[in-house]
């Protein structure tokens, strides 16, 4: 047995007007809920530190750039690194990153027991648009104000095991989970920040947005054999709201932990890294079983490219 | 709209000492089912002529090679051919081919409503093992009596859409979907022939088996904005159990139709395959979403490399 026990500090909404050091006393009352719990490891959302900013279009780079990080930890988020250092309790939160170089990722990091950031991953699969899209309920400018991360999808050793993560719209592309579970990763944590509703497709609300998070976090987690935790900024953000449904899954699949509420909520589990054994050498022993040669279209092409057409084949 | 009329025409269970002729009367009465019902392409499983024969450890290829079809259509599978063709109707069914130059395939086909086979797959995810293994509670010799494909995984043009196949532990390989997914397949069918326990896992057994039947297959649609149709041979097969479960699942991910029965039975649905174009075009748009330059671990490397020991990182 290898067990981590696991908090997923689910968030509720932050609203545009609150600040930095009001959304870190919120996650300060959660590490020390976690504490009590006894867990090891407390993993919040994507962009834990404001609220979700993509959905608000701004000209002016001086103006966006107030929703960014320039140094980690700093004067605002040193009291979580000091009292989860007090705690020994490993850690992992997103934050808006911009570096010293004029950078803007989506970036979450992986703090260890001694405070030091031994994990770092900067957002591959950025959703949304650049320019503001009139014909959408609501803005989802991700792609205007992030850049693609740079540093692949990296696992690291800690805690005994190998870890990984990815945020967000990540999970709902195989190719995330797969790069990790290539590394053998045993543990993959993930922020997000969902709307409620499709911004291009009415129709497509809560329920259909909360049973596809399962699906991709549950299938990402089978498929390599993996813990997968999910966990969700929720609620009513200034009117946009967000699902929540943060999840604790097993290298079965199978879902062992579930927020009940869209507020700042702990779910726990005990997670043994040595359950991801059977999975990976067994059905999933990608040594013996995966067909690389055929595999060459996920690399060598990004777009769809259709067969021609007229190309109806007959007479095998 | 672009309707295609399925029916997923679930097999039950098919002893050893069952003939071709007696299997191929029970394909035509579904056949005949699916056309009083309205259907425009009626799918049949895995090995859908035989027995699941490699739970039998056979020494001489000669008593092996009964299982195999050397053409097709042939003799005992004619009937098939013909009544298809009477109807206008589109067919799809997997068996083991033996080529004239002696190479063994699970293969599985697709003929169109003229009769001729428009598409043609060969089995490429080959699961469990090639020697007597007196360990497990009972054998799977794919490895053993099959070659893996070498057809790659064909998207084709045919009923006015995009298809293509795979064949049942395809499914769990995120990489499968992936590739078809690429070439813009709408609508993907499988067979399958899972038996109902984890021969290495006796914990596992129906409910799990199904569970993971439905989450790889709906994943797999949803992540690529697909139609799936899975269809099992269901059962017990001379004291060996087959999980039944066949889906119809929309490109949402979605559930539409499944099978409630263990017995020959058909579901049906009828699959618009414009909506796959709402999630090609927006969340699953790969063109402008997938990070290629981060999936290279995906075909450079076939098992998993771990990172190295005392590769703990620190002071990002």
């Amino acid at each position: 047995m290898r067990t981590i026990n696991v908090a997923a500090a689910q968030m509720g909404p932050i609203q545009k007007a609150d600040s930095r050091d009001e959304v870190v006393a919120r996650m300060l009352a959660l590490m020390d809920e976690a504490k009590r719990a006894g867990a090891d490891f407390t993993i919040y959302p994507e962009l834990a530190l404001t609220t979700f900013f993509p959905r608000y279009c701004m000209e002016d780079k001086s103006e966006s750039d107030i929703w960014f990080e320039k140094r980690m930890p700093n004067e605002a988020t040193a009291p979580l690194f000091v009292r989860a250092r007090d705690y020994a309790m490993a850690m992992s939160f997103g934050y808006a990153e911009l570096t010293p170089d004029g950078h803007h990722f989506n970036t979450s990091i992986h703090v260890d027991a001694t405070g030091k950031i031994v994990g770092k991953y900067r957002k591959i699969h950025l959703p949304g648009h650049s320019e503001f899209d009139p014909e959408r309920a609501f803005q989802h400018l991700e792609k205007r104000y992030f850049e693609p991360g740079n540093l692949g999808f990296p696992v690291y050793r800690t805690m005994g095991g190998l870890f990984g993560m990815c945020i967000c719209n990540d999970r709902r592309w195989p190719e995330t989970f797969r790069v990790m579970g290539l590394q053998g990763a045993e543990m993959i944590t993930l922020g997000y920040n969902t709307p409620t509703v499709n911004s291009q497709k009415p129709a497509e609300g809560l329920e259909e947005r909360l049973f596809h998070n399962r699906l991709v976090v549950q299938s990402g987690a089978y498929q390599n054999s993996a813990w997968v935790i999910a966990v969700a900024k929720a609620g009513n953000e200034d009117g946009h709201p967000l699902i929540a449904g943060s999840l604790i899954v097993d290298p079965d699949g199978k879902i062992v932990a579930e927020a009940t509420t869209e507020e700042d909520e702990i779910i726990f589990h005990a997670c043994d890294l040595d359950a991801c054994t059977f999975g990976k050498t067994t059905i999933f022993d990608f040594a013996r079983h995966r067909r690389t040669e055929h595999y060459g279209r996920i690399v060598e092409q990004t777009g769809v490219i259709e067969p021609p057409e007229g190309s109806d084949v007959s007479g095998f």
